[in-house]
């Protein structure tokens, strides 16, 4: 495995700022997290509110906390409520299970982290966190 | 911006308590956040009861966090209820999502603060709030 | 016992802040609790720091915990800090061990509350605390 | 007040960045917060071993909480180590009381934010941290 690179990271956040603002988004939160979910880099755009870098970075933890794109986590949420609480409860409330958390795999598929973005729709961060991912050369895993 | 002064939180305490009087509302307790969620000023009227500060500074932090009055997380725990609850635990707890904690918000749309109230009904407890914060000459988000 | 009364806080409140500026101490931050522990009322001056709510209102909890002015803490604190660090750990970190915590006592002894002063030196907190209670004609306990 | 701003904090990072290359100093994670605590901006070198994310916000965090660079946490913990101990326990382990937390002030003096730097000697994150501040434009307060 090789591992994410800074500048790499910082190129992910700003792509994702490119595609928010073609897609004029709302102020967004970019999280990007290390293969061990520790953070590596992050941007709060001007007027994006109190809480947004935890439920960025939440939804990026969730995603590598069970290998699988933070929206998995929002499809088993409603089938399995208690699991998902239990993640949570067990990670000390550090996983937010709703789409935006998106892992950053290479071409062997290994995980090298994954991106969490807060600000717009869930479905417009994880837009915006894809966009960010691909435009770093990697694949990105939706979940 | 321009930050939330003293005064200003005490004039919105002072007008949330007198239109609870015109409405014949039960004790109640008000809390007013600064825009980073930290407490200003707070008063709780005689006969409010014991976890009322908690409640109330509790809509107000929720409503800074996402940057919406708390009416919006009350309506989101229905529609995404993992999502409220997950804001729940990675704030510690600090979060209470139903209507009652208000922005603050200045001419240029800027948020301020918040104010959040507890001791009658959420519908109640949100009017007051946003009696305070107009007769101070801002600008109430309810969410 | 009476119980304080929200009158009888913001009283205390407005005198400490009328020592505060006869002495021009820097600006303050004021915490009244009742005799559960709970906040009843809370002043920020313009320019006190992000934490001091938190701190304010720890030495009035210690005072509440032990039954003695947060004074008794501090000095127990350099005899046996073995107690006050489990003090601390035991009440979730609500407990500020230094002067500027002082017990409201009635006429007969009785404790109807707390104040908690942060934002100058910590005797000059319990200077601006002993101040306020008695301006509402109780007596001030400072351990 | 003026509300720091995205580009302010990422020209921080840059030239802390730039300092640290000159001084040769070891890898850095640098933590930008805004004036309620909140994280603006961060970046972490590669090679910057795993909790620098914590330890440099938290030094960060600690200044805001006190309204002094956390070189004052530094001094204090050796004289008043009970007091250090409480805010710790009371921020939830969020302070970090080492030099390298430094306030970000304006030309009136009101404070923006907090610059926290981790990963060589206290006294050279805390160099690099003013060496960023001064270079955005603002005053470095180191405590």
């Amino acid at each position: 495995m090789t591992e994410l690179t800074l500048a790499q990271a910082n190129t992910i956040i700003e792509a994702a700022f490119a595609k928010a603002s073609e897609l004029k988004l709302k102020p967004l939160s970019v999280a990007v997290l290390d293969a061990g979910g520790h953070l590596k880099a992050f941007q709060k755009q001007d007027g994006s509110s109190m809480l947004r870098f935890e439920i960025a970075s939440g939804k990026a933890y969730g995603a590598l906390a069970v290998g699988a794109g933070s929206r998995w986590l929002n499809t088993t949420a409603g089938e399995r409520p208690h699991f998902v609480q239990a993640l949570s409860a067990m990670s000390g409330g550090k996983i937010v299970p709703v789409p935006g958390g998106v892992l950053i795999r290479d071409e062997a598929g290994a995980i090298l982290g994954a991106v969490g973005i807060s600000g717009d729709t869930s479905d417009n961060d994880e837009t915006a966190a894809a966009a960010g991912i691909e435009a770093a050369g990697f694949t990105a895993d939706k979940g």
